[in-house]
């Protein structure tokens, strides 16, 4: 089976909006094998979308829409639909409850323009969504498939994957090859230095693939294999994962969708820990990733942002002395605020980040980049020097994800030297 | 005239990539009032590629290629031009020139695969390229224009700059139509309430373009204005802008790429004040994203993550007896929050969230998405409810910017109302 994904939207053209939703709906067919033929972009425009219409269905099985499904003038999607199917729109009663439901819990009147979006062609099957005010559209026809989303990123999101994938599923069962696809999340190490870790690639993959796919939090690694039976491409799997971790073991963190974050959450909870951050250059990142977990009540503690020296020595009982002497940017600082926000939290472990994140701020002797990371539990205090790039949104996110890793290293008893 | 992006590379179909090359090139095209008629994405698949060559130089005036030009058996795109255009290769000498100056800058000897990079096609000017070792390709032809550049992107960006837009922006002086464009920022209104607000479209807009572009921080206002002078498409803008600003003005907090905490950095830098946040369900959210912009030590004093409520009775000083009778989440709890951070950081202002994210942690009485946002500075204190969704890491979001849009209102005496 094969798809055709249109993007509708001027936006998209004209560079406004970069097009995460055809990569996000391109990644879950790919991982469900489903192959994509063509991602076409138009703008919000009649004649352009009938013409796609048209082009995706003679192309190919599938046609997953994204765009032009909302309340306003501008959205055309679903009167092309209305046009090129030949069909009508008749109010449905349950998309009209959802936006009801909506409306009631914002505690707002129902608009005229969202309870039109109750409206759905009437030879579609409405896809409800739960996350906004425009159901999507599922039509089958002909063998195929044809599917309208909204262009909301979430919206869109929950779709494919609540109700557009389950579906689908169904369908590709019996293609005869079987592929098995798993993800490997490294952390701290350069892609190429992972890849002289791993030697002789052809040799450790024999026939089967390896991608590396580098990000700011570190390279994921994605093993496919192909077979004829599911247990042979199971187990050609298992083998090139258990290689790599022979030689990058430690480098990896977690598998497929696993997070940093969540590999750490799972740590301090079975271990009942409690956790306490003090952050200065990351302004809060390090808490706030540290709370993107459900439940996390149960590990962190609190976490103080101590951007002024004042509250560096208020909150954190830092020696004005140090921060005289060395400078708010150093490793004694550091110390201090780990071991500071530890103690007064009366927590298991206090974690510290200090740094200059750019592009101003720089002197002499500390240049921008330059980051202390501090750690302290029941029986160590260590802290670690990085300086990383100019950019100060990336060095928040490299300063992040070094804290992440750090704290993972001595959380498993792993040395922090490489 | 008129634009067709094909961009090439079956990274971009299954998602690994995001096809950011295609905004640049769509938003320079713009920026120069060429407009875009399609983006195509397509595989390394020669068929599909000669295929898109022949659409694109069917529908527009000027076709850019971007991808598959680089010295691998992967990279097919110069091979497809040479079918399509029924040319040949041959070796030029300049761009041998350049490669060689690259590799000698490595200090590596050129490879054959390198060297074979040399080979341009006959009917072409070669596009030269500093960053990298694949030349770019330019071909006139029945009046239109054929560029296809590389898809590594700091290489397509320089040729676009250097050459592409400099040599196209020649032929476009004379199209006699200019084209202009502004965003207006929205914040804190849903999408089909501004569009009632707005009224009668047609009638605001007599002709020109308004499109709403919704994300969770807001919804954007794009207003696009054509005519024959500069003049009167600038002109044009500035009414329908000061239109939308009559009905809305409110909820406009920014033009074009401004974002809601530029806005209040700018603010808070001119009357000098500083701001210290207590932050509990959004776990430093607020705090990460008011300190995301360089010099924010001159307003931001101090953040506070009372996850805990000890934290919050030790770092807050709110009272144990209020949290007892209303709960963590509560009116009260959130004004002494706001309160006491502004009072013990002596800062100007004091901003406090407490609120359950979900999915776990609602009461009988306390739905999932109910949050409290406190503000006090030295006059006003208060505390407003709102109830958010479902999603965690949604309702994150969505309280931050309504603690920033709280924020941006107090500082501009708007009512918190609406």
């Amino acid at each position: 089976m094969n798809a055709y994904i249109i993007s509708i939207g001027d936006e998209l053209l004209i560079g406004q909006t970069i097009n995460t939703n055809a990569s996000y709906i391109g990644e879950k067919l790919s991982e469900n094998d489903i192959s994509i033929v063509k991602i076409a972009t138009i703008g919000d425009d009649e004649k352009a979308v009938l013409n796609e219409f048209k082009t995706g269905l003679e192309e190919s099985d599938i046609v997953l829409v994204s765009g032009g499904l909302g309340p306003t003038h501008d959205d055309i999607t679903r009167t092309c639909v209305v046009k090129y199917f030949e069909t009508e729109l008749v109010e449905n009663e349950e998309v009209l409850e959802d936006i009801k439901a909506i409306f009631k819990k914002r505690n707002r009147e129902v608009t005229e323009v969202n309870r039109a979006q109750a409206l759905v062609p009437e030879i579609s099957t409405p896809i409800r969504n739960p996350r906004g005010t425009a159901p999507g559209i599922w039509i089958e026809t002909d063998d195929k498939f044809f599917v309208v989303m909204p262009g909301v990123p979430y919206e869109m999101k929950g779709m494919m994957d609540d109700f557009v994938i389950p579906t689908l599923s169904e369908r590709w069962k019996d293609s005869g090859i079987f592929i098995r696809r798993r993800i490997l999340q490294t952390t701290g190490i350069p892609e190429s230095t992972l890849a002289e870790r791993l030697g002789d690639i052809d040799k450790l993959l024999q026939g089967s693939k390896l991608a590396f796919l580098p990000s700011i939090g570190g390279v994921k690694l994605r093993i496919t294999t192909e077979a004829s039976t599911e247990e042979d491409a199971n187990s050609r799997l298992v083998e090139i994962e258990q290689k790599i971790r022979a030689k990058a073991g430690r480098f990896i963190f977690g598998k497929d969708n696993d997070t940093l974050e969540e590999v750490i959450a799972k740590l301090l909870i079975e271990r009942d820990l409690k956790i306490a951050t003090a952050e200065s250059c990351t302004g809060g990142l390090i808490a706030d990733t540290l709370t993107n977990i459900s439940g996390s009540s149960s590990y962190f503690e609190r976490g103080i942002v101590s951007y002024s020296n004042a509250s560096k020595v208020e909150l954190l009982r830092v020696d004005e002395d140090a921060l005289a002497k060395h400078g708010a940017v150093s490793m004694e600082v550091a110390m201090q605020m780990a071991a500071g926000v530890k103690a007064i939290s009366g927590s298991d472990i206090g974690i510290s980040v200090t740094g200059i994140m750019g592009p101003t701020g720089a002197t002499t002797d500390k240049p921008v980049g330059l980051v202390y990371i501090g750690y302290c539990d029941d029986n160590v205090c260590t802290v670690k020097k990085f300086v990383f790039g100019n950019e100060r949104l990336l060095n928040k996110q490299r300063t992040l994800y070094a804290a992440l890793n750090m704290l993972r290293k001595q959380l498993l008893g792993i040395s922090l030297d490489d």
